[in-house]
């Protein structure tokens, strides 16, 4: 489906998520916790459409990529040889008057300022003021590791400190020669995994955007050296096309390549696919070529050969990595912004054309005002709602009870016997299930029903018998 | 399917589990890091298909049962309710001469003893000795907090400090509020979630059934006081046909029902569900009438009211609560028990009887010995495995590709075209797969294939458009 013109506020989509059960503020009720989000029942069901349609992508549609699901706690020198104990860090700035903390980076980019890289680190234009307080009194930028830490064993010493993993990728640098060995792949392959990560941010913000815990869907991709730069081409055009897939279209992204002096020193490239967020254009992937960084810096620090052995050209050598890196909440959002929409439908459902809706304004004569989360079917939380016309006729509920079961072996489904059922057909399309099924008074003659479709509010009469191969040929 | 009568040993398991992908030691490159576990290519899939098994039947088929995906960092103040800070402890026993370290109740069981309750806690008996060095000089039992902690913002300091969470449970209480104010459920009704908890356990054992982080699937189902004992005993029901339909038999499976002395203060009923691993009955599930306690608790120590109106008597009342709670690493190893088994089979596949191989000795003449993954067929990580007879005839791999490109669009599909077929028979049994097809000269005259079937190896002919529905009826 294309963009729609209606572009999103955040405060409104966060009033939505609540309301209806996308997302909820972590530990709400002692006041929340910073950084950290509850997926509802609805925000629940499409973080698990998100992770399974990628999963089908990447693994189970490829024979030469594989999954993992490895520890969020790791031996403490997987982050020493991957570079996070030592450098994995934000430059972080106190104010001395009112003492509140920020990242340099970002006070400097708010500011419209530069932030002044050195040798030994980095240093503040001499016009940044607390973003807080105003006072120009900040102490100079000292570098903050991001690393959450934690003890593990039943003695608090230094021994047992280790780190939630601040991303999934390390997981799979070190079973790498363990997946190698048992999955019967060549070089190139890819192992994949899905899960959770953990950044201790200095300043979370943009709702979900930027948490201190989030999900990752992370691909190394192991190739041959000198066939980096087609490989990562490759990944950068799959990646686009899976975001097309899943119902962000081309007009919101964006893709940004790295300069030279932006590349991490491994890397020879470095692309971000952006999306057209309410607060501007911000990461939703990463996709680097990594080079033999990784494996390299474990072989080091293990003192294990990863090596590989060609069996086609009698080579050896390291491979290289290209990693398509997302992050499952950033995808969330952004489904949810592309797919909300205010809009003035003709009163009644009748045809008519639909306006995108003035916001702040009422809808005009005859009209009537309506939200709708525009989701790609397969990507809705609730794939079709059932509801018998009134709840007071036996019949009729029974009916729709034998309906809803059909249904219900297939897709998630929703049950709503309440109200007219103009506001059973609003409450569905604020949460985005793009068809309802009303069974009425001729189902009980001749086995039809009513399905509505909810972008074009469109009533098709079929027999309950057609319905499921209809819906499939959507839905799955 | 009924169970065997092999009844594998942790050694056999642990190994196969390796040598195929299933579970690797977490971080084993640094040579480990005790209590985690990373799951390689099956072992992921297997894990996928538990969790997706128990989605479809707890929320997707009911319509009083809701998802939640809640953060595994809350507020520290949710610990201090549920009472984990308090008394979340195991007894800890430290040896004066090896100084290792033991759970005080481990200890005792293991040498025939009794742990013993004191006012203050607990005291080892006099004939208590060191697991490790067999000294008699031990510590007195300490309390040892099984929380790991974690510290979150900027600022190391003790108003930072929080935990990892050591169940789901109570991140379904602290949103239960919000999720019934969007949900338009009325009680009874549920909230269900799957995802990581942590426990820094004394000592991790019998591979991944004890370990640091593992993964939950806990339902809280929310009732009104006096109605606990229907509800107990249809949730330890419904749950223990849930166990028969992913392939755990009847046999393998126990009911503990705690006595009086063991349930803690506030629950009214417990009972765990057991599984017969190599080690000996243990827990695979907990089912616990644990009352109102908890949401009192968040009551309290929130301030917030946590009670429900019912619209159809207009009483107020805090609900209370079943729950099911189990464990996706403890299923996955006891379907990995339940299914392993060592055979003798007739050479070549030919007819004849299958014998239960004799651990040790080789197989008969005119036999040959197999390991076999008896998986139930949705729950096996691979469903079909898709061979063209030989490998250097480009017409049978050409046809063989459409054959997988066919099937891989519904199913995790296998591609193998090394080596004799009885020895792709052999990998794929051992890997659980339930079905091969095979793709032969026969298949380019009149496009039929073999289908075998990994349990009682008979082969069957059939036409490439008649396979997915065929398949269909056992996979789906």
């Amino acid at each position: 489906m294309a963009r729609n013109h209606f572009k999103v506020s955040m405060e409104a989509l966060v009033s939505l998520c609540k309301r209806r059960g996308f997302i909820f503020q972590g530990s709400e009720i002692y006041d929340g916790i910073n950084g950290f989000w509850d997926y509802g029942p609805l925000g629940c069901e499409l973080k698990r459409n998100i992770r399974e349609a990628w999963w089908r992508d990447i693994v189970q549609r490829r024979e030469n990529i594989v999954g993992l699901e490895s520890a969020i706690i790791m031996h403490p020198k997987v982050w020493e040889a991957s570079g996070h104990v030592s450098s994995f860090a934000d430059p972080m700035v106190d104010c001395k008057a009112c003492h509140k903390r920020f990242r340099a980076d970002q006070l400097c980019e708010e500011q419209g300022l530069q932030l002044v890289k050195t040798a030994k680190g980095f240093e503040l234009p001499a016009a940044a003021k607390c973003p807080a307080c105003a006072s120009p009194e900040l102490i100079a930028p000292r570098s903050f590791n991001l690393m959450l830490k934690t003890f593990v064993g039943p003695v608090e010493e230094e021994s047992a400190l280790t780190y939630l993993r601040p991303e999934t990728a390390q997981g799979i640098f070190v079973q790498y020669a363990n997946i190698l060995a048992v999955s019967r792949q060549k070089i190139p392959f890819g192992i994949a995994q899905i899960g959770k990560a953990f950044r201790n941010e200095i300043n979370p913000r943009n709702f979900t955007f930027r948490s201190r815990e989030f999900e990752q869907m992370e691909l190394e991709f192991f190739i041959k050296p000198g066939t980096e730069a087609e490989w990562f081409v490759y990944w950068v055009k799959e990646r686009l096309r899976w975001y097309e897939t899943i119902g962000l279209s081309a007009v919101s992204l964006r893709q940004y390549e790295y300069r030279a002096d932006e590349l991490a020193h491994y890397a020879s490239a470095c692309v971000d696919i952006q999306y057209d967020f309410p607060f501007g254009f911000q990461e939703l992937e990463g996709i680097a070529a990594r080079g033999d960084f990784d494996l390299r810096q474990h072989q080091k620090f293990s003192g294990k050969s990863l090596e590989y052995f060609d069996p086609e050209t009698g080579e050896k050598f390291v491979p290289h990595v290209v990693e398509p890196s997302a992050g499952v909440d950033r995808i969330a959002l952004a489904l949810l912004c592309e797919a909300y929409r205010e809009e003035w439908v003709p009163g009644g459902d009748q045809a008519g054309e639909v306006l995108v809706a003035e916001p702040g304004k009422p809808a005009p004569a005859g009209y009537e005002a309506r939200t709708v989360l525009g989701f790609a079917p397969w990507i809705a939380p609730i794939k079709v709602a059932v509801f018998p016309l009134l709840k007071n006729k036996p019949d009729l509920v029974q009916k729709g009870r034998e309906v809803f079961a059909l249904l219900q072996k297939r897709w998630n489904c929703f049950w709503d016997v309440a109200g007219a059922i103009g506001r059973r057909y609003r409450r569905q399309d604020e949460i985005g299930t793009p068809y309802a099924v009303t069974i009425d008074f001729q189902t009980l003659t001749d086995n039809t029903v009513t399905l509505r479709e909810r972008d074009s509010m469109k009533q098709t009469r079929l027999t309950i018998a057609a319905l499921p191969d209809h819906l499939a040929a959507a839905l799955d």
